[in-house]
């Protein structure tokens, strides 16, 4: 069974969307990308950090699903990270209201040694010095390496960012970290520049627009499910990492055209996450409920052309 | 050979973009329908009004692809309809700078004999008082209506514009206009919405964000080609709808099926048109060209799932 080692936030958080507010749920990018993944047979493991105020009901979500997490910090009298944030109208945009680091800022992850031989390794928005540690504690280069990082970074740690970057195989970022990383607005001229900077694969997450997969000359795209109503897009674009990378470490095929699929089963799980608040609807979901929405996007998208 | 009959604007169109600057160019809805739709083998007619203003030489165009111009009435002493518009940096969005109807204040088309028994009908954007006009000279229901209009008639003429949407088979409008009309965000349930006002299929047009077909629960998604560089989208909208309907029109099957392969050419033929000014890529396009992209249309959003 493949190893997938995902290090990560764990975080309480506040949001607030057109159609409700939640003051305290379970958050941060290890629980979304643990919890998706999860639907894969594999092996996983989660390196994170929080205070001894985490509720254990929530801890007990990631080790119901055989997840390991002995090697999340549990800091003693320490504050778990918590995030507020509150989505416009058109929920493609929202304001970031409250980011308290606490735990976090000191967080200084321990790989266990048994996942030191991890072949998939998912390094969740961090500070890039945080993502250099966990590789530097790898004895062997893993199979594939998957970084997601974000605008902040890249304003305050560009060096370092560029030097997480050389050392992994695949970015994801959305549409306009890419412009921001890149400084080119063209999504195709970015993903160019991006791949100089020595990862060979990126994915462009274009929240509601869906999401492009480059790699050299090639270029997939698979769009977002057309939804009715999108109910809280928090947590989408880690639920899509885990879901990529879940799949991934399943078939065990790192091949552009299984990473097609990963792109799919990655959309395909974040169209769940966005129908409830938080993880709500990711603790819930079947895999038969996955299965059927793969159907709905092979409807939307897969077509038999006839020359004209 | 299957009869395509197109009834728009045929306009000076003055641009600017970020890149360059033209001051006057052939441009207009039947131009860029005709011309698109002209990559097909089909008998075409364009209907439409001039000034005397208006060169032969843009005229020629449409007869070197075969295309009858002969109930393009041409006003004497009239002035060609004029459009001038600026787009922003991010090429998404334009400002409209100058709207010269002219001769198109009066426009009154008549609808050649020989073509009131064509089976595709192309309603170009105009007044929908005008597009009821053209039905209203067809002996019988045509196989296929298409229409395409603004947010400028849903403001100003809504009764009007209600009248045709029930009278036709398929309506193409871009997103914002989509919901503008819905007054639904979503547009899923926007196109519900629509089609509840009578018609029978529903295209979604979200310029680089690619088009949704919608009709009863189906939908299905093309995303737009990812260019380095997207040039001038002016007319991207109506040579889309050329494409869809000159593929329709020569393949003669309105089934859902081969309308996702419509709705493949026209964003094929879309992607030609942004990037030169104008019509200036359209008319030097190739048919090879042409297939050389939907392959790559194919590439880029094909899959083969496996189940994990």
């Amino acid at each position: 069974m493949s190893k997938l080692l995902t290090i990560g936030s764990m975080a309480f958080d506040a949001i607030e969307t057109p159609f409700g507010k939640i003051e305290k749920t379970m958050g941060g990018a290890a629980n979304y990308i643990g919890i998706s993944a999860s639907l894969f047979d594999i092996e996983q493991a989660v390196v994170s950090v929080i205070g001894d105020d985490y509720p254990s009901e929530y801890l007990k979500v990631l080790t119901d699903r055989e997840i390991d997490i002995s090697y999340i910090e549990i800091v003693n009298g320490g504050k778990t990270f918590f995030w507020s944030g509150k989505y416009h109208n058109d929920m493609n945009t929202r304001d970031t209201l409250t980011t308290q680091l606490n735990v976090l800022e000191h967080f200084s992850p321990k790989i266990p040694e048994y996942f030191t031989d991890a072949p998939y390794i998912m390094l969740g928005n961090l500070h890039p010095q945080i993502q250099l540690d966990v590789l530097a504690q790898l004895p062997t280069r893993p199979k594939l390496v998957v970084l997601d990082t974000m605008g902040f970074w890249m304003n305050h740690t560009w060096d370092t960012l560029l030097k997480i970057i050389a050392q992994v195989d695949v970015i994801t970022i959305n549409d306009e970290e890419a412009r921001q990383l890149s400084n080119e607005c063209s999504l195709v001229k970015a993903a160019q520049k991006i791949m100089q900077m020595g990862v060979t694969y990126v994915v462009i997450k274009k929240g509601e627009h869906g999401a492009l997969l480059f790699h050299e000359k090639d270029i997939f795209f698979a769009p977002a499910l057309p939804l009715e109503d999108v109910f809280d897009p928090t947590g989408a674009g880690d639920t899509f990492a885990g879901g990529f990378l879940g799949y991934l470490a399943k078939t065990d095929d790192i091949s552009f055209n299984n990473m097609k699929n990963a792109i799919i089963y990655g959309s395909t799980l974040a169209s769940f996450c966005v129908e409830q608040f938080g993880t709500e609807r990711m603790l819930s979901l079947t895999k038969d409920e996955v299965l059927k929405r793969l159907l709905q996007f092979k409807e939307l998208t897969q077509f038999e052309i006839k020359i004209a």
